[in-house]
């Protein structure tokens, strides 16, 4: 396997060096232990990597247990002249000097160094595949410095920066969004040149609709300016907003206000336009971003982040929303539980699937699939339901609130309503695949679905048939996901059992399944559309960002006073809160 | 290592045995693969378990891949008699005929036997440890079926009946609720006779705190009762409230209403008096419920769980509340991110942290940590901050509300102020640990704290100085938990600077810190307290077990007709909603 383990010291057989000839020039160590014998052995053969197993997690920038106590990721030698080998204080390294002196020797000598933990139950033997793939574990020793800051100086610096933004007045936000659509058209030659840039690396290796996504034109640029100042208008009322009051007793009173979530992470794949919408979003709402884009957008990211960090300079929060490096894993990303609050990823089912995988206790927002179904009741009237259905189908089926399935009551099967609707589909040119029930009924049935549970996301719907609405709603919850379901018919019983137990984010009657969006849901900026069902749950609008604090105003107000014994009775008396503002 | 690798046919030289004689009786089985030669080696050998390796994950209860294909965890051959091999249609084994055939004469034979999948890449070698552990990986065959559905039924049951709850009128809840604190009362002696047997059990294997916890009495039970008839009355308004609602366009309203989130599981430790609550805070949010108990109160809880589906059984949904087996590990539970929509472990913060590690993409909603702080101003008055200072920590120190930081303001050092609170302190009997900062101000210094993020849970204070109040806010942000933080002065400005920048879920001014509970701030019922910025925060009421679901009524509406080239526009009219009631 191409490995050579050296276990301890025992088995180190030579002959002691003398003492003081260590790190004299690159080909002298003393082997006096299994660490510095693997040093020698590794920079001898011109290994690839030497890793070094300890019972710590690496090397820390300050005594290992203390408050502040931050295993450092990647060590520059280079970078820590004053690093004295032997005390304790600089880099905490209590018991590791010896892997330390013989870490940084064969680094000298030419060879990758990790010091990493193998003591981990379970996962032993894991940390070295890990280590191998070039997973963050342990402290990995390199002679190169990057330039620019950690992906964790980073997280601080959208913490801080957050907090700052939050504290802004919300005319200032709206400002700083105000300036981002500004500079937008403004620079508008600078940006078409970076994403001119992209566009030409992209030539023949990405596909013609992922071309398209991934560029830019004057245009684009236009509409995402009245786009952000939108953001900017509806940002007013978010942060601060007053959504209970409780007088608790006689001064005492309290007060539940919105407040910004704090640190979100935003994943988004080709399209550049993403960058400023959901820097915008962010700069509303108060958040700290941590953005990481496609690397084919990287020309791209890099201007619209510099306009967007100049934007937030005029009020003094440029820290504020961060754009990490494209060589960062999205999965060493997910780690970072401490320091992000919320993940958004912005891109294909595919994007959303991986990431709520790979994030480790950060909540995830974000729609995994648009499965939805429309059922059309025996009682629905032949007027409206091709029009509902061509709509929901037809009109974008790429969208995730595109109908992929159509569920027909058996009456309706054989009547000039059901042939309406087959015919209005051949018009269309979709494709027909056939519920197991549906084929079951017809002399000659299109192809079988090999799955009802499929996401077509084309000119294809897939239809079955029930004998009622009870077993509609039961087909549903069986194959679908949740996100969009819509009932077709006249009788208002019927619709109502229909949307009182279809237990999906978005339930809707005699309306297009296409409804389904933050903007046509006048909630003004739209985050996502979410198919989880806690925080927020279906078009999500700025509210989806915010969180909320409790503040409690009092004199000196003890619970003591309150007990049994005490002399005080709580009040719990809800007083008014300001209404929603209409749009 | 005490295994036998068994890789390929060709590594079986033995000749053939007759074709039928398979199965004919335990010692004869032909081999003619590596299957049957693992299976004929493991029985002769007497080997404590046989692993079968293949390229999917197990046996599936109908052909894998199609829509309702399940794996089986666990396969019992006398369950399964009319498993006829060589058809794929009973168990869907395709191409799975010979490593079953394989298994069932082996565990015939004495041998227990896996079948599962080697092939994961990067847990590859993991499976075998996975295994070896008794995790649920693959088919587990055995001779012996337990009595009682499978944690998946149990997830499925608590799904549909949890669906038929909320569709109940909340009156049916809360009648629910009602009848099980009258079984509360009426079934005393039975619930205490079961609670006496777990209290022998434990006698001598739990520390005296922990048996107090586990014990149930008369007066407990009332008061049991007594809480759960005020979840009835507050269940009153939570499922079916309408938050927002929208004209979109003429004939086209949205509504936001209220729906119970799905399936919670609820992990607790030794309290059984946990189970009711816990059951009527789901019932009146029309939740279905997963309950894992703590293995020191098997009988209590069984019990106990037993009177809560006799009070579901009024309204014919006893399933919506499901005990789940001691024997399931939590572990396992974390892994059903399919069934479970939230996890509310209730116990120690350890409790809490370990499943947030454990629960994988599942939610989880609990306060880790309770650090919180109290900073004295400068122009605090005299009068109050004894009285806040001694509430905040003495009154129960345990609570997680409780003070663990007091920070002083420098110009308060030396004053009788000072003075004031540090006998006080003494008088109660409190341990002072020194900040580093408070320390280097005295001539003779408390023990300096080990760490300045330390949650006491006793009668022990940190105390520390800051210079000003931006410092305190500044290290309440370093090391506090965002639980509650507090401030004690008299003027209003530093006040309000205090409560807008310090970004904890509960922010006082001349309040003690014990108030954040939410029966204090008049939630009602209470679900927890959430140190998450996700979904819920602070105190949690019965709202945090809800999220909401999106109704649209229309008559015909389709988005084609408000686009560009449509004659339709959106109104996006916000209509009144009713108010919340007033306690």
């Amino acid at each position: 396997m191409n490995i050579v383990p050296i276990i301890n010291t025992n088995d180190a057989v030579v002959p002691p060096a003398e003492p003081n000839s260590d790190l004299q020039g690159v080909n002298v160590i003393s082997v006096k232990d299994n660490d510095s014998l693997a040093a020698r052995l590794a920079v001898e053969m011109k290994t690839d990597l030497l890793i070094v197993l300890s019972d710590v997690e690496g090397l820390f920038d300050s005594p290992p247990g203390s408050d502040d106590a931050k295993l450092i990721d990647i060590f520059y030698p280079g970078d820590q002249q004053s690093v004295t080998f032997g005390t304790k204080s600089r880099v905490g390294m209590g018991g590791m000097e010896a892997k330390v002196k013989a870490a940084l020797w064969a680094l000298q000598g030419g060879t990758s160094v990790v010091i990493a933990n193998g003591t981990h139950p379970k996962v032993s033997g894991h940390v070295i595949t890990d280590i191998v793939e070039g997973k963050k574990v342990g402290t990995f020793f390199s002679e190169v410095k990057p330039a620019g800051p950690t992906v964790e100086q980073q997280g601080e610096m959208a913490r801080s920066g957050g907090r700052m933004l939050a504290a802004l007045e919300p005319e200032q936000r709206a400002e700083i969004i105000h300036n981002l659509a500004d500079l937008l058209t403004d620079q508008r030659d600078e940006i078409l040149l970076a994403n001119k840039k992209d566009m030409e690396e992209a030539e023949g290796r990405l596909a013609a609709p992922l071309l398209k996504r991934l560029s830019l034109s004057t245009s684009k640029l236009n509409s995402l300016a009245i786009g952000l100042r939108q953001i900017a208008s509806s940002s007013q009322d978010s942060v601060g907003r007053v959504l209970r009051r409780t007088r608790i007793a006689k001064n005492l009173e309290l007060e539940q206000v919105t407040v910004p979530i704090g640190v979100l992470l935003v994943i988004f794949e080709s399209r550049p336009d993403c960058l400023p919408q959901v820097a915008a979003l962010a700069i509303a709402s108060g958040n700290g971003l941590l953005l990481k884009g496609g690397k084919e957008a990287a020309h791209s990211n890099r201007i619209l982040h510099l306009l967007t960090q100049e934007a937030l300079s005029i009020h003094g929060v440029k820290e504020a929303v961060q754009l990490v490096n494209t060589r960062e894993e999205v999965e060493d990303l997910c780690r970072l539980d401490k320091m992000i609050d919320l993940i958004i990823p912005r891109g294909s089912s595919q994007l959303v699937r991986d990431i709520q995988k790979a994030a480790k206790g950060i909540p995830v927002m974000g729609h995994s699939e648009g499965i939805c179904h429309m059922y059309v009741d025996s009682e629905a009237s032949v007027d409206k339901v091709t029009r509902l259905v061509r709509d929901s189908k037809c009109e974008y089926p790429a969208a995730c609130n595109a109908l992929e399935t159509l569920l027909i009551h058996r009456d309706l099967l054989r009547t000039p309503l059901f042939d309406q609707i087959i015919d209005m589909l051949r018009v269309e040119q979709v494709k027909i695949h056939a519920g197991p029930k549906f084929a079951s009924y017809l002399t000659f049935s299109p192809s079988e679905v090999k799955s009802l549970r499929t996401e077509y996301g084309d000119l294809e719907l897939c239809i079955e048939v029930v004998d009622n609405v009870q077993e509609a709603i039961d087909h549903i919850h069986k194959y679908g996901s949740s996100h969009t379901d819509a009932i077709v018919t006249e009788n208002e019983k019927t619709a109502e059992f229909f949307l009182q137990h279809v237990d999906s984010a978005c339930v809707f009657w005699n309306a297009s399944t296409r409804f389904s969006d933050g903007y046509r849901f006048g909630l003004g900026a739209e985050v996502g559309i979410s198919t989880s069902r806690i925080h927020a749950r279906g078009p999500v609008g700025l509210e989806g960002l915010l969180t909320t604090k409790w503040l409690l105003r009092g004199q000196d107000h003890v619970v003591s006073d309150f007990s049994e014994h005490g002399n005080l009775k709580y009040l719990h008396e809800n007083l008014p809160v300001p209404q929603r503002n209409t749009n």
